[in-house]
């Protein structure tokens, strides 16, 4: 089973905001701290995504997340809407803050859903985030993957093809013998049309409540594998052993 | 820490030459049951050692192990010297003992040992074995790996630089702060050839008893950093808190 991983396994937006509430609350003074640090966090990683889209369908672009973070980073100071901080967050500062993303919380239920499918399922990242954030982040938030892939690794970011069937083939399997999946209809939309299987599933930070509500399985006439509200779920669905 | 897997971590020898004798065990008549078993490993063995290092170095041959593993396994059923084997082993036997490499036992202290220095440090694989032999052989022997990086995943095997220098830019930090763990001194000196640290971990069936004794430490007038004779040395030399 292959994973993506921001949205999927980790909340994104929850640990960025209250990394950005507690780095504000420190800063006295700007009359900003109670700045929209939601709305912050999600032009942040709107530029991830532009991005790698942008890489992965060839254009240019750093492989590596960290780098490309920092420049989009950069970029948002450089902009009217959040000048202000410039002289607030130093170079030091910068550095800490763009590492958030190496130290994003699980969902509830991440850790042990993934103890339980790892018992029978080899499991497997399969996310644009560079090898190194993947490791910090296991670590953080306990996520027992046996193997890492990453786009960097797979020589491209997902939605390109290098990055499923690359996946695929280190495993040794035919793709369709592999399972992605991700919160994202996207992905795993692209990933069936390399002949993976797929498992939604519906966190409330992604694809907006439209989108989520509107997904369903095949046998419901819809064009996934499995739809779950959870990896517990998913354990359960697959007949995984508890812990 | 990036380790080599095969001999290091592993036991390939103890274990292919036990399932080789069951597999003998089970051929009544062919008045071979006592053959040479550990000579069979040895051989198949040392066509690996010679099949990776011609790739390394820029030569033909598969970047995949199981693949390579199967041709010489065919090599040595072509040869006189085992050739009556061929109507003993047929293709379901074959591809089920080139396996074996999947299903290698660890040394007695590998897994404790790995387990006390994942609290400290990324523990990764540096193996010129293909990803899921090396995510198979994890479940088998419990080898808590954050990272498995593979020849094949890097672009070719040790001792080419992509393998040494391709984990230490996935790792995000200079060679100078990956140790490589090995016991094989050749493993060590191509590593710190490209800058990365060296711990050589002695092993009864690696590198020859004259070779395995003569290693020493830079501090002793050697050129590795660190010697020790299991893991879980290492781990106490590093002051990782036991479990």
């Amino acid at each position: 089973m292959t994973f993506d991983v921001f949205g999927t396994v980790v909340d994104w937006h929850g640990t960025v905001v209250r990394v950005l509430e507690a780095k504000a609350a420190k800063v006295k003074g700007s009359g900003r701290e109670n700045d929209d640090w939601s709305a912050f966090a999600k032009e942040w990683r709107a530029g991830y995504m532009t991005t790698t889209r942008r890489v992965a369908a060839g254009g240019a672009g750093s492989l590596n997340v960290d780098t490309m973070h920092r420049e989009i980073l950069e970029g948002m100071l450089a902009s009217e809407r959040w000048a202000y901080l410039v002289p607030l967050w130093n170079e030091e500062e910068r550095r800490d803050l763009n590492m958030v993303w190496h130290r994003l919380d699980g969902w509830p239920d991440s850790s042990q859903g993934l103890y339980a499918l790892k018992k029978q399922y080899i499991i497997a990242t399969l996310s644009n985030g560079n090898v190194r954030l993947l490791a910090d982040m296991a670590k953080h938030a306990n996520l027992p993957w046996d193997v890492i892939f990453s786009g960097e690794l797979l020589g491209s970011y997902k939605p390109n093809p290098k990055t499923y069937l690359g996946a695929a083939h280190h495993l040794s399997v035919p793709p369709t013998q592999v399972a992605m999946v991700a919160a994202h209809i996207l992905d795993l939309r692209a990933a069936a049309s390399h002949g993976l299987r797929t498992v939604y599933v519906r966190r409330p930070t992604e694809d907006g409540e439209g989108v989520r509500e509107t997904v369903k399985t095949r046998a419901e006439g819809g064009d996934v594998d499995v739809v779950v509200d959870s990896f517990e779920e998913l354990a359960e669905v697959l007949g995984c052993v508890k812990n």
